[in-house]
């Protein structure tokens, strides 16, 4: 398939939409971006590669970070995991209190924020450096050495993260932190800091396509395991938009604020997209239209 | 693939389930089903047909009739149905109220029973004889001319299904029912009282693989259509159990209280597998496990 | 004091009041009362009487006849009352089905319909014949022996009553109404439909000043009963709005969206006051400044 | 009236409830607290005083002090006060995050947690040295010029106070809080950590019965104030059991976690009850019975 002229037929189709929607603007360091970028990059299982635009530009992967946080988690705690995280779809946003409340405490799934503050605990417990491993592991993952946290952004992420910590807040109080809330934290928002391009996130993400034994920085998965992620990103990847981005797209897939977009083609290929400018439900605007296409154009979502 | 065999294994694995749960006993003619049988039954697009035990027993397939609904539905009015109904998964239990009170009467999926109900509305709206279309699209389907309501069961499901009746009445409330709502919940009961045998059900699913162009009774679905409705069944099919039966066994599916489970390998499959005893989510508990060890053995979830 | 100077001061104030609001329309037979009217009565315990304006019209006193239902029913069952509703404020809209299905079918309190349809179902089946005895109670009440019930305005309250169809339907699932759920509604919408005037609700709810032994077509309460009821009253006698009538005028009350709004100050006087322009909590604009005004005048609120 | 008759009486009366409930133990200074303690004491607006058993020893006040901090802020802001704050009952338990998250961080009314966070944080943005204009009024109030903090018991608080702290971030996300959050915080739980006696808050509440014109360290209220601030204790000031203590007792009043229990009779007289053991409501077991049975003897509840 020529994937290529994919990519760029896509780029001129969805170009009406380049001014729709909103980039995040809560903290300086996102609102100053420059809003009218636009990347995006397949890798596939036989080793080809494809990219086009600001590829290669950097980006805040944000939430996309929980996947990461979320496969370390799975090798170092197999199913026990599902013990202090569910795997269900929340039906609700993001960082909505109302579940946590109502279920004492135990976050959702993995990818809503209290959820991945619970397994930023948990990292923090089981391992000497977190910091170090975390990027240790991306950095294996993704095959570039020198990707990395921005402290900047995550420091000004943590002052203003007030939502974030009546979360971790109420967590404690439910008995689900065993480490100091303030470093959890800034452990999570050190995460969500890092700073990837497409090309960067393609790579990294072919680990999830099976493509060969997931063994990144001494985290292994089985094949078995790789699947359950996916299964996990299908159905709570996208907060309150799950359904739709299934619907649309019909990959399993992870978005952050930066704008950024992941999926997954099991067996197939990774495809990381990027554009600033988000919808209400804080997903990228063009990343999601990108995708759409690519898998219309492409006959090739997974149903 | 030796289907056979996997299913005679598979078979052997869960016998030491075979009490666990209780079966649905809500209406007499589900209680007085006997709750110790099984079948399970496959079709593949190659035109391979295996099944196991009592695979050609009919029973009541209750929800998993909203699949055809939707089917149906799809087909009449494309992208436009999801004016009236949502494709988010809920989140919640599958009768609640709550969600449909705050978002002021729009469902929030086909498969929660506030979006059947509205889906039944719409075909009623639609078509001159309901009843007789929708029994003559689930025969074409399923290719068995004597399937059939059991009115018995829809009688005595209006009986005592005030929580239906709360449910239609909030939504006629929201402006959301455009007939009278004594005759929608009698359609809608009798689409839930159908039965149907698993390899009647394996065989109407083989549609969902898009094994040949969707076109049955005259409901004509693209092979786009049917890649987003098993998109709406992998994110909402079971409730709020979807994230666990995504993770589990990794294909697009739906259960009923019958104790019915279906689900689809898009291009490769359909599998039908029933046994009435449920778990606490309302989903056969050796079916569930059934298709966990299906997709494990055959390594073939779409993950 | 001199309540009718009071009275006709109190009028000039509220008068640019006249036009705020809007009065309820969900049915012809309220839509169609002429909205600019108003009557105010008060009844003292030392036998005097004031009123000013419309305060022999009668209107739909809706709402307002859950206080005569709930003395009946503490009158017939005491304290065991309150093992079918509670007496807790809803702190929720006034027929919010959230709190019913959170919290199983028992209703809050006496005075969201939920409760008060728990309560005619519990009437329905105590009395023999009901309609007949609550008519026969309010006209002692009352002392006006051709009140009676509106039964257009019920039928059309029926017709339209879908959100109380769901209530009553959930608290059947539930396990809460004994009789046939058709009957108890209409029941529910006939004491709704009862129309008095100013004079009459004042007279009738003198009764609850304890000025005398509550004795009623055979209704007995003890003064200590009457005391509870009024406390009933002032937690939740104004649906989301009781802390604001608590707080504005400090009495204990009941308000309808037929525009009317009685009010008790133990062993002093009651007072009714109607005038159908509704704000947006279904409480009577004019109403709710003419007893702001009486209190804040007389100084005689119970605080 | 023979009160202490009355106090003694009813003594004897609830001792049977001597070892029902427990006491609150979150914090080590309040679990360590003798249980099994009571004391009552009444100030009326003659002059008289009347105090039984332990009517003399100290206690930590807890959420008491909300309604001397609401005293405050209506002094200073008078009705624009209901701007940050509700007066509304809150249908939730007092620490939910519920109803904020819902309402977008405006809190129900100045009683639950929420809303006295909100109440601090304005006195912070208002005094010079809130910690000393406070003491200075509950001093003045209560006519003890030693009456103080207890400052282990505030910082115990603040160690163990996630809860409090998930509130005032969901608080502060909301732009509700102007101060530094660990300040508010701090002097949130200083004020709840004042020690008084019975006796020392059955004088400082007589201030609510009007007794006289209410001044005290500057801070002044008119009559009509008091009666409002005493219509919020009665909708409000017993979380999700305003409802419950309204019906059994009659009286305007405030509960707090250390087992104190203030009510006032406007015009008449005020009454402060302790005994440590709480029921599952968080109110105390005794002190709850002693003024159900206080109003029921003397007849002398508001309705």
């Amino acid at each position: 398939m020529d994937y290529q002229k994919i990519l760029e037929d896509i780029y001129q189709e969805i170009l009406p939409f380049a001014d729709k929607g909103a980039q995040a603007d809560y903290i300086p360091a996102l609102a100053k971006v420059n809003p009218d970028q636009f990347g995006i990059a397949i890798k596939t299982t036989f080793g080809e590669a494809y990219s086009y635009m600001q590829a290669q530009t950097r980006f805040s992967i944000q939430s996309i970070s929980k996947v990461f946080a979320l496969a370390m988690a799975l090798s170092l705690e197999g199913e026990d995991l599902w013990k202090i995280v569910g795997k269900e779809p929340s039906g609700t946003a993001f960082n909505s209190l109302i579940q946590l409340e109502v279920e004492k405490g135990k976050p959702r799934n993995p990818f809503i924020n209290a959820g991945a503050i619970v397994i930023a605990d948990m990292l923090m417990s089981r391992l000497e450096d977190p910091d170090a491993e975390f990027l240790k592991f991306i950095r294996e993952l993704s095959g570039s050495e020198d990707v990395g946290y921005n402290l900047e952004v995550a420091e000004s992420e943590r002052e203003k993260g007030y939502l974030n910590a009546a979360i971790i807040n109420l967590l404690k109080h439910h008995g689900r932190i065993q480490n100091d809330i303030e470093n959890v934290l800034m452990f999570y928002f050190r995460m969500c800091s890092v700073e990837m391009s497409c090309e960067e996130l393609a790579q990294a993400f072919l680990a999830f396509t099976n493509y060969r034994p997931f063994d990144f920085a001494g985290y292994r998965l089985s094949s078995s395991k790789i699947k359950r992620l996916n299964a996990v990103m299908q159905t709570c990847g996208f907060y309150d938009e799950a359904g739709e981005f299934t619907y649309l797209v019909g990959l399993p897939g992870k978005s952050g604020v930066g704008g950024g977009i992941v999926a997954v083609h099991p067996a197939h290929y990774s495809v990381a997209v990027w554009s600033p400018r988000l919808n209400s439900k804080g997903n990228s605007v063009m990343g999601m239209k990108a995708l759409e296409l690519l898998t219309t154009y492409t006959q090739e979502s997974i149903f």
